[in-house]
């Protein structure tokens, strides 16, 4: 049988990946009348930042190849099995984040045979470094995958953390790098939770 | 602003179908140790199968474009969110599948601005048909994506509900027309599953 070796190693690999489904995050689902909406997973995350790229193409920049957007997306978390997601707001976590993922993508994708294995890191450096029109778009997307449930679940975790419109402004301005018209659009939502009180401003506080 | 409209019904799509990830599948997450995990939605399921897609691709029949593939399967669950997941061995309930799934892609689908509209509706129907290489492929690996956390959870769903070596031979061996080396590799863990009496064979009971 051809090639039986290599369809082991990436059956095992994606084995081991099922994983992402039990990373949480932050973020809740979209939450429907009356309930608290439970904690969205990486996995599922994953696959609705995907779409959010599929659908919002027209409003990219630059014109992007989608094919490798939805590749850098699908693989963009897989570090989190071990490393755990970040949430944004927590500055402390985020300062040793890249190194906890630089092992984490060593062991997963290190289960790979070589050539799929230089693949996958290169699309993950490419979607972390955000310097492509592909990985500008892929990446800012995340950021509104973030918000678009924190407005509408009146304010959600900016809410539940206290977090303040700069702070919001300031983690998801990379957006526009991707899409000008998202992020236009997504500082409406800012502006929104700000003026029902579901976010404080700084200057305001003072 | 341009396209704000367009810009706001694709956003209020995406927020709906956020509710895939409330779909709930027969299917476990693949199981750790002293654990019975619990079932899989269709949101993580399709993050899943993409993956899957993107790491399996050298092994299908034909050449085929990894991009349209991706598509395909980001979309080919959607309509679960109306009509619900369907157990693939539930003979009764899969006789109306058709028609609640496309009412669900009516209603699901026809929130999109009208080309997106068209083009989404190409890719499902397409998935669904299992003609082109793209969707033999990726309706293949639909298959597998069940078949690997049963052969990974000690038989599964298919030893929970007495499915038998036919049965389940009966319901994946459509993976071959989308990829033999993956369809060849399956069978083993069916036969590994039966040959540990996780599953019977129906000939076996006479």
């Amino acid at each position: 049988m051809p090639n039986v070796s290599r369809l082991e190693q990436q059956l095992e690999f994606l084995r081991v990946v099922d994983a992402l489904k039990r990373v949480e995050r932050m973020t809740r689902l979209i939450q429907q009348p009356g309930e608290v909406a439970r904690r969205e997973n990486s996995a599922e995350h994953s696959w609705h930042l995907a779409l959010m790229a599929l659908m919002l193409v027209e409003h990219a920049n630059e014109p992007v190849d989608i094919s490798r957007v939805l590749q850098m997306i699908l693989i963009h978390d897989i570090v989190e099995i071990d490393a755990g997601d970040t949430f944004v707001y927590d500055t402390n976590a985020m300062m040793d984040k890249a190194e906890r993922e630089a092992r984490a993508a060593e062991r997963l994708f290190g289960m790979l045979p070589d050539d799929q294995k230089s693949e996958i890191f290169a699309l993950w450096h490419e979607f972390e470094a955000r310097e492509t029109p592909e990985a500008k778009y892929a990446s800012g997307l995340d950021r509104l995958a973030g918000m678009l449930p924190n407005a509408a679940n009146n304010g959600g975790t900016w809410n539940e953390h206290s977090v303040s419109v700069e702070q919001v402004t300031r983690r998801n301005e990379s957006i526009v790098a991707g899409s000008q018209a998202v992020w236009e659009h997504a500082k409406t939502w800012i502006e929104q939770a700000h003026s029902a009180g579901l976010i404080h401003s700084e200057a305001g506080q003072s």
